[in-house]
C-alpha cells in the first residue's frame, strides 16, 4: 500500500477537532470572537449527535445550559428550537434546585446545530479524521489528517469524545467503533501518548431502543410537559413556546423482580462483571446490571420511555443502559410492564474510549504539557452533553483568546457550575466519568437557573460573544430588578383590614406595625402578586422574569448574603497565587502525599491547593508561609 | 476473546437483509402482502440513505419509479413527500422520452421511509449485521447475525448494496468501510462464497460536497423547478405540489481547460489508473478523471450544483465524482467557475464492493443455487436508487409469494423497464455497474412515464399491493379514457369557417371533408383543448391525466400499434418454454460459445435464449427443433 502523500492545507487561527457537543461550542465561540476557525470531524452526519438520552438539562446540567447561553454559547438556543417536551423539575423546592429539562428531537438537534455552524461566517466545517498534532518546541501548531492534510493554527482544541480508540461491547461481541457504530479515531491517541500525555480508559453505555408501535402505554404513567412556558435561552420568546398539544409525553414504568432475576441469572455473561470491560464506568449513570448488583435489595427501578424525535417511532428506555448480550436484553425488555411485546430496534451497548487524565490541564483547559493545545468534553473524563458543551465553550474561548493574543478566561466555583466542574477536573482529577451534580457546588444558592444571565452576561459581552443589542436588553433587565428592589425597600405597608384579612387567610401572622414591602414579601406565604394588592404597581409593567428575580432575591436574601460572604473569603484565598514552576522538592515539611499531589496537579492558587484531596490544612499552612517568605525555588523548564 | 453465544430469535415469514432502496421496497411489499417480515440493517440512521446524488428519477429511472408506484411500492410516494425541486425532462420531445426528475431532501427522504417502515404493521425493523445464512439441503431457512441471533424464515432477500466487503478509496488513502463511512459487512460475502456463489468486485464513486455559503451562484446558470405540478406517485394530489417559491433551484457550471490540466497532471495519483482500484466502475456515471481521459478532446463538462436538503448548506457537485487525492480534489474545485472559493466539506471517494454475478439468478430474482434465497439491488450488479428499488420490489414480492406458497411473479420486457432490467441482468449478466437507459428498452413507446398505471395497476392489485379503493379509482380512470377515445372515434368534425381559420392560423391543411374528431386530434398542431372548441365537451369533465392519455394514445396510435405487434410476436417466442434442467451437452450442433452460455445462464424461454449474447439464430433453431421433437435429456440434480 502506498503511503498517503502529505500536503499543506490553508492556515487557520483556531482548529477544533471533533464536532460533538464540546466541539460545536468551541468552534462557534472561537469563530464568533473573530478567529478564522476550522472544525474537523469524523462524520458530518453526526455533528452534535446524541448517542444516548434524547434530552438536555436536568439537575445541575440544566443550569450549565443557562450559563452557556449567558456566555453566548449555542446549546440553549439549539434545544429551544428542537425540543419535543419541556419540563421544570423540582418546582416545589427552592430556587437553587429548580432545573429545566427538555426532551430533544435528536435528529433536529443535530441538523439545527450543523446548520448554525455552516452559516457562521468565520467557521469552516469539514469531514475528516485528525491522526496527529503538529507540535514544535512544546507548542501546538496544528493538526494532520488521515488524508494527509497539514493545517496550521495558532491554537488547537481537542474534543474527541468517545471516538478515541472506541470499542463497542454487547455481551460477548466486541469491535472497534465510535458511538452509534461510527468510525473510531484510532491514531490520535497514540500521538498524544508519544507527546507524553497520560491516557486513561473509561466506558459508558446506552439502553436498547424500542419500536413505539409495540409499547403498551396504557399500563404506564404519562409524564407530560409543562403548559407554562420555559426556555433554556434567555433570548427565546414566550410566544415561541409549544403548547401541550405540540409537545410529546414520556411514560414511566418500572423494572420488577422478574427483570432482576433475568439479570442476576445472566451476570456470568455481563461484560461489566466478567472482566471484559476494562474502562471505568460512570457511577451516576450506572448500567441496569450494575444497579441490580449494587442495590440488591431494591425491588424496582424507574424507567422512562422517551421519544427519540417527532418523525420516528424509536423510543429510548431511560434507566436500562446495558451491555448484556442481545438475547438477554430482549428478555429484560419483555419482563417490563408495557414492554411485554416491545420490538427492540437497536440493542444497548457499552463503549470504551481513551481519556486525557484531566490533572494534565490548566483551569483554562490548556494542557500543561503542550502550549496552545486545549482539550474539552468527554475526552477530559466527563460524561454528559451539557458538561461537554460547557467545557467546549470555555476551551473555545481560551483558544480564541490565545489566537487573538489576549489573556485567558476562567470561571470561579462561585461564578458558575462550569467553574465548579472545571476546577473539580483539574484539581481533583477523576477516576470515573465525571458528572455534574448539585452536591458538587458549595454555592448552590448563588448558582441558580434563574440568575445565570446576571452572573455571566457581563463576561460574555466582554468576550465579544454577547452582542450589544442583547447586552443592552440585559442591562435594562438588571436595572429594572434593581429599581424594583429599591422601591420595595422604601415603600411601607401599614396594618389595615385588607392586609390582615389576607394574612389570616394565608395563615400568616397579622401586621401590628408598618413593614417595608420587601420585608412583607419575605414571608413564605406572600407572593409578589399578593404584595401588589397592597402597594402601587411599579412605574413600568414588569416582565415575569424580573418579578421572579425580585421575589427570589428578597425571599432568600439572608441565605444569599451568607453564601456571598463565603465567596468573599474564598476570593482572598484565590488571590494568593502560587508562583509558576514552584519546586515542591525544595519545601520542607510537606506530607508525602501532599508533596506528590501538589507536584502532579500544580495548583495555581492556595485555594485550589486546599481543594486537592490529600493536601491537608497543615500542608497549606507550610505552603503559604513558604510563599509569603518570598524566596521561591523554581524547577528548570 | 470469547465466541459470541448463539441464540434462537423468533421466526418470520420473510427476512430482508439491508434497508437501502432495494431492501425498503422488498420489506414493505412482503409485509403488505401479509407476511410477518423482518428487515435487518447495519445502521437504522441509514435506512433508504442516498450516498450519492440527492435526486430521484431522470430518463428511464423516472419511469421505473412510476412503475414501482403502480405496483404499490413506496419510492414514488416517498419522493413526493420529500422533494425540494421537481422537473419534467424532455418536455419538447415525444412522450416516450419524457422523464420526471426530483431533487430530494436527502435526510427527509431517509426519515420518511424509515417512519413508513416503522408504522407498517407486519414489519419489524431492526439494527444488526447479518453474517451468514441458514441453509439446509440447498434451501435458505434464515439468517445469522453478528450478535448471535438465528432468525428463521420461509424466504430471505439479500440487498446488501455497497456494504459487502466495502472499501473506500481517496487517492492513496484506503480503508474498509460501507458508504459514507458506515460499517461494512465483512462476513456475509464469505458465507456466500462458501455456498458456491461467484462474487465479482465492482466500484462506484461520489463527488465532493461543498459549503453553499462559499459558492458564487451569480456566475452560474439557474435551473429552477417546474411551476406546473408533476408527481411520481399516481396517488399524489395536484394541490400538494410545491409552488416555485417553496422549491430550491440547482445551478449549472462547467469544468474548463484548467480543471482538465490539473486532472491530467495528477493522473499518476488517480487510483482509477494506478491499479489501486480493482473493481469495475460504472460506464454511465464515470468519474471526472475517467471523463477527461476517455473524452480527451472535450473542452468542458457540465456540472450541476444540487442542494442536499432544506436544512443544510451542503451542496452536491453532480458530474465531479472522483477518487483523486483530497488535495487534488480541492484544486479541481477551485478551478471551476463559481467554486473559486468553495470550501470542500467532504471529499469525493470511490468505493469497492462485492457483487453476486446476476447470471446466478432466475427472472424472479431467486438464486439458482439456493432455493428461497433472493437478491436485489446494487448486490446484483446495478447502480442507482431506482434500479435498486425496482428490483427490491420484485424480490420482495416473490419472496412474499413464496412464503405464502403462491406462484412467482415476473415482468416481461414489454411490461416495464423493471422487466427490461431484470431480463438484461439475468440473461446477459453485466461486467460493470448496470444502469437503466431508455436505449435498453425495445418498446420505449409502450413503456412510458404516463401510462405506468395502465400497464401495471392490475398486477399490483392482484398481488394485494394496491388496495380496492385505489384500484376502483384506477378503473374509473381507465374507463374514462376508453369512453373518451370511443367518443372521439365517433364524432365527426365538418369543414366550416371556424375550423379552417383555426387550421390556417396553425399552419395546418384546411379541412375539405368531414373527419373524425380522433383523426383531427392526430394532427401534430392540434391539442385536445383546441379540438374541444369544435365539438361538444365530454359528458363529465375530464381530469388532466385522462386528457393527456387520450391525446397520446391518439397521436401515437400508429407507432404504438406497431410496437404492440412486435410484442405479440415476442410473446409467442416467450411461450416456447425451455424445460428445466435441460442437458445442453446432449444437444448436437450448438456452437461452442452458445453451448457454454446456455449452460451458464439457463434461460427459461426460447425468447430469453435468443437474447443471450453469443447465442446466434442458428443455435436458436437447433434448440427449438430439439425441444419440439420432445425427447429432452435432463441433467441430474
Ligand atoms: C453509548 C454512549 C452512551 C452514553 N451514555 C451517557 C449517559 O448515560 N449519560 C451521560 O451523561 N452521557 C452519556 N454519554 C456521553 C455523551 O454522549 C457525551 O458526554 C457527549 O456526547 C460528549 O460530548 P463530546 O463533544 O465530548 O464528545 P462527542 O459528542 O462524542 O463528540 C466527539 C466528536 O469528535 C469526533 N472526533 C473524535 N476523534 C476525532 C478525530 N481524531 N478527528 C476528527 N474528529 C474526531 C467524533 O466523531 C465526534 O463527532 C454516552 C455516550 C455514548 C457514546
Ligand atoms: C459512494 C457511492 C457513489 C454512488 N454513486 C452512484 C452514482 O453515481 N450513480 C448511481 O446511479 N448510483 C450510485 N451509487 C449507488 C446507489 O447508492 C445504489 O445503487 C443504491 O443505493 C443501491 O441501493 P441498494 O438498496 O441496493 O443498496 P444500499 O442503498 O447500499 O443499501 C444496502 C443496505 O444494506 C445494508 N447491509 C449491507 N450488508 C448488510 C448485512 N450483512 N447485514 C445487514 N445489513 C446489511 C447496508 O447497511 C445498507 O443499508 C453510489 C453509491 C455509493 C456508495
Amino acid at each position: 500500500m502506498t503511503e498517503v502523500k502529505q500536503y499543506q492545507g490553508r492556515d487557520y487561527d483556531v482548529i477544533v477537532v471533533g464536532a460533538g457537543h464540546a466541539g460545536s461550542e468551541a468552534a462557534l465561540a472561537a469563530a464568533r470572537m473573530g478567529n478564522r476557525t476550522l472544525l474537523m470531524t469524523i462524520n458530518l452526519d453526526m455533528v452534535a449527535f446524541m448517542p444516548c438520552n434524547p434530552s438536555v438539562g436536568g439537575p445541575a446540567k440544566g443550569i450549565v445550559v443557562r450559563e452557556i447561553d449567558a456566555l453566548g454559547g449555542e446549546m440553549g438556543r439549539n434545544i429551544d428550537k428542537t425540543y419535543v417536551q419541556m419540563r421544570m423539575l423540582n418546582t416545589g423546592k427552592g430556587p437553587a434546585v429548580r432545573a429545566l429539562r427538555a426532551q430533544a428531537d435528536k435528529h433536529a438537534y443535530h441538523s439545527e446545530m450543523k446548520h448554525t455552524i455552516e452559516r457562521e461566517p468565520n467557521l469552516t466545517l469539514r469531514q475528516g479524521i485528525v491522526d496527529g498534532l503538529i507540535v514544535e518546541d512544546g507548542v501546538c501548531k496544528g493538526v494532520i489528517t488521515n488524508t494527509g492534510a497539514h493545517y496550521r493554527a495558532k491554537s488547537v482544541v481537542l474534543t474527541t469524545g468517545t471516538a478515541a480508540r472506541g470499542k463497542i461491547i454487547i455481551g460477548e461481541l466486541m469491535y472497534s467503533s465510535g458511538p452509534n457504530n461510527s468510525q473510531p479515531a484510532m491514531k490520535l491517541s497514540g500521538d498524544l501518548e508519544r507527546l507524553g500525555f497520560k491516557l486513561e480508559r473509561f466506558k459508558t453505555g446506552t439502553p436498547p431502543r424500542v419500536d413505539g408501535n409495540t409499547i403498551d402505554y396504557s399500563v404506564t404513567e404519562e409524564q407530560p410537559g409543562d403548559p407554562e412556558p420555559h426556555h433554556f435561552s434567555f433570548e427565546t420568546k414566550d410566544e415561541d413556546y409549544l403548547d401541550l398539544k405540540h409537545q410529546l409525553s414520556c411514560w414511566l414504568t418500572y423494572t420488577n423482580e422478574t427483570t432482576h432475576k433475568i439479570i442476576r441469572e445472566n451476570l456470568d455473561r455481563a461484560p461489566m462483571f466478567t472482566g471484559v470491560i476494562e474502562g471505568v464506568g460512570p457511577r451516576y449513570c450506572p448500567s441496569i446490571e450494575d444497579k441490580i448488583v449494587r442495590f440488591a435489595d431494591k425491588k424496582r427501578h424507574q424507567l422512562f420511555l422517551e421519544p427519540e424525535g417527532r418523525n420516528t417511532d424509536e423510543w429510548y428506555v431511560q434507566g436500562l443502559s446495558t451491555s448484556m448480550p442481545e438475547e438477554v436484553q430482549q428478555r429484560i425488555l419483555h419482563s417490563i410492564k408495557g414492554l411485554e411485546d416491545a420490538e427492540m430496534m437497536r440493542p444497548g451497548y457499552a463503549i470504551e474510549y481513551d481519556v486525557v487524565a484531566p490533572y494534565q490541564l490548566k483551569a483554562t483547559l490548556e494542557t500543561k504539557l503542550i502550549k496552545n493545545l486545549y482539550t474539552a468534553g468527554q475526552t477530559n473524563g466527563t460524561s454528559g452533553y451539557e458538561e461537554a458543551a460547557g467545557q467546549g465553550l470555555m476551551a473555545g474561548i481560551n483558544a480564541g483568546l490565545r489566537a487573538l493574543d489576549r489573556g485567558q478566561f476562567t470561571l470561579k466555583r462561585s461564578d458558575a457550575y462550569i467553574g465548579v466542574m472545571i476546577d473539580d477536573l483539574v484539581t481533583k482529577g477523576t477516576n470515573e466519568p465525571y458528572r455534574l451534580l448539585t452536591s458538587r457546588a458549595e454555592y448552590r444558592l448563588i448558582l441558580r437557573h434563574d440568575n445565570a444571565d446576571l452572573r455571566l452576561t457581563d463576561k460574555g459581552h466582554e468576550l465579544g460573544l454577547i452582542d450589544d443589542d442583547r447586552y443592552a436588553a440585559f442591562e435594562a433587565k438588571r436595572q429594572a430588578i434593581k429599581d424594583e428592589l429599591d422601591r420595595l425597600g422604601k415603600i411601607r405597608i401599614k396594618p389595615n383590614d385588607d392586609v390582615n384579612a389576607f394574612l389570616r387567610a394565608h395563615n400568616s401572622g397579622e401586621l401590628k406595625d408598618g413593614v417595608l414591602a420587601a420585608d412583607f414579601l419575605k414571608r413564605p406565604e406572600v407572593r409578589y402578586a399578593d404584595l401588589m394588592k397592597f402597594i402601587p404597581a411599579a412605574p413600568e409593567p414588569l416582565e415575569r422574569h424580573i418579578i421572579e428575580q425580585v421575589e427570589i432575591q428578597i425571599k432568600y436574601a439572608g441565605y444569599i448574603e451568607k453564601a456571598e460572604e463565603r465567596v468573599e473569603r474564598l476570593k482572598k484565598m484565590e488571590a494568593k497565587k502560587i508562583p509558576d514552576r514552584i519546586d515542591y522538592d525544595a519545601i520542607d515539611g510537606l506530607a508525602t502525599e501532599a508533596h506528590q499531589k501538589l507536584k502532579k496537579i500544580q495548583p495555581t492558587t492556595i485555594a485550589q491547593a486546599s481543594r486537592i484531596s490529600g493536601v491537608n490544612p497543615a500542608d497549606i499552612a507550610i505552603l503559604s508561609v513558604y510563599i509569603q517568605q518570598g524566596r521561591i525555588a523554581k524547577v528548570k523548564d
